[in-house]
């Protein structure tokens, strides 16, 4: 079933109206007629399966048939941390992410980062990024949209890590490796949390990733004082774009999102 | 240091000669003069380090500095079989698997499949796929670059199901999982394999991954009487080329490329 994100204020009792660029798929795309059925959430606290009640040019009304759980969200709520990349790779990021199950986006500036970074086209990406999220959040049939945060200064990025219960910097000094490797810091952290009593509470993780040019290494240093662990995800070398989906996929993998062992 | 695949005849005793593309990759973009060194592989039996000696258009000699061990590559020896994808979709699922780690790709054939297979395209397809896979192993450092098989019918994809010693189906119905998590079986494999003692030596796993379109229940039950585990990745819908990254990335996680626990 088709499924739409919309904002609180369209809901109305029991009642739902769908707008802009949503009520033309439900009527270009999708052909909805009177009755038939779609899925609508706002993201956060409310979702729904809906029949069609009305429909004219830009609206789609519908009626809530019955109300549905929040719920399916991971119980480690990661947010990726990516340094900016080339072109169009933060949307890859994003879109993949979203699937694989991110609760937020935090792209920040760094030291090696390539791209050259422009205040101005910001608040215009950062828009497209949210489109994206919305858009593979509805694919992906997530109950919630994850937050594309504004871009964070190095000095910003450092600052958030202590706000995580635990924070990943992925992080491979050349020719070797920097930390132990993503599995032994993930699987402590469930760990200390199952022996703990909080296994079932949702946790915040956070999991850094640097730009094309990697970090430096007073970088890692500041990300280790500030109460990150270093990580590596493995011998081979990723592409900045393909180390935030594999750390991603790993931290859903361990928290027990693909069955237990 | 740069990277350069090359064929076994390629390498005469002590010299190596790059020809075509590698040689204006070597000249051209990464504009090396004498002495200046590369690593070079064959990709399956020799890796070395080698210093030009002497460069000529669309040729680069080299010497042998120093052999380097063939290692790095993942305990788990990991196929992708992948149904064609829509559009480019195959290619990112070679790339990024290149990284990530898996042996070789195995393109093929199923009923839900949304893409026109055109066998007559498929000899300069093929020869696109080894390219990417190629470049992708020579980005991340591997020491072998995957195999890309020939597509396959849906016949021949379940009769090689039992050459494995694992084979996973990523199945999910409608409203509900197919199986238990990838979690349960990679993990359940890992520890048989250790009970037995035989957990240093390699493993040759299959991860099936089906169209768009996803797969039939009457496929599902085909692959699962050929001996394949049927496994879900998770509450979120993934697309086909998402499947594939994650299932990989898991698997290379399980097997212990990224640290123990």
């Amino acid at each position: 079933m088709q499924r739409y994100f919309v904002t609180p204020d369209q809901f109305e009792g029991n009642r739902v109206v769908l707008t802009g660029d949503d009520a033309h798929h439900a009527q270009r795309v999708m052909r909805m007629e009177l009755d038939d059925r779609f899925i609508v959430s706002d993201g956060c606290e409310r979702a729904a399966i809906a029949a069609v009640t009305a429909a004219e040019t830009g609206r789609v009304e519908a009626e809530i048939v019955i109300e549905l759980p929040m719920d399916g969200e991971p119980m480690w709520s990661v947010t990726v941390a990516q340094s900016l990349p080339k072109g169009d790779k933060m949307e890859l990021v994003i879109q993949k992410g979203t699937e694989i199950g991110a609760a937020a986006f935090m792209p920040f500036q760094s030291e090696r980062m390539i791209v050259q970074y422009d205040g101005k086209k910001e608040a215009k990406r950062l828009e497209r990024w949210s489109k994206i999220a919305k858009e593979a959040a509805e694919q992906a049939h997530r109950s919630r949209i994850p937050a594309v945060e504004q871009v964070r200064t190095w000095r910003q990025l450092v600052a958030s890590i202590t706000a995580f219960d635990l924070a990943l910097f992925c992080y491979e000094k050349e020719g070797g490796s920097g930390g132990s490797g993503l599995r032994g810091a993930a699987a402590a952290f469930r760990q200390s949390r199952e022996a703990a009593g909080s296994g079932t509470e949702r946790a915040n993780v956070l999991i850094v990733v640097g730009p094309e040019g990697g970090f430096t290494e007073r970088e890692a240093a500041e990300a280790e004082a500030a109460g990150a662990v270093i990580v590596g995800l493995g011998r081979r070398i990723l592409r900045t774009e393909t180390a935030a989906m594999v750390g991603l996929a790993c931290l859903m993998y361990e928290s027990g999102e693909m069955g237990g062992d």
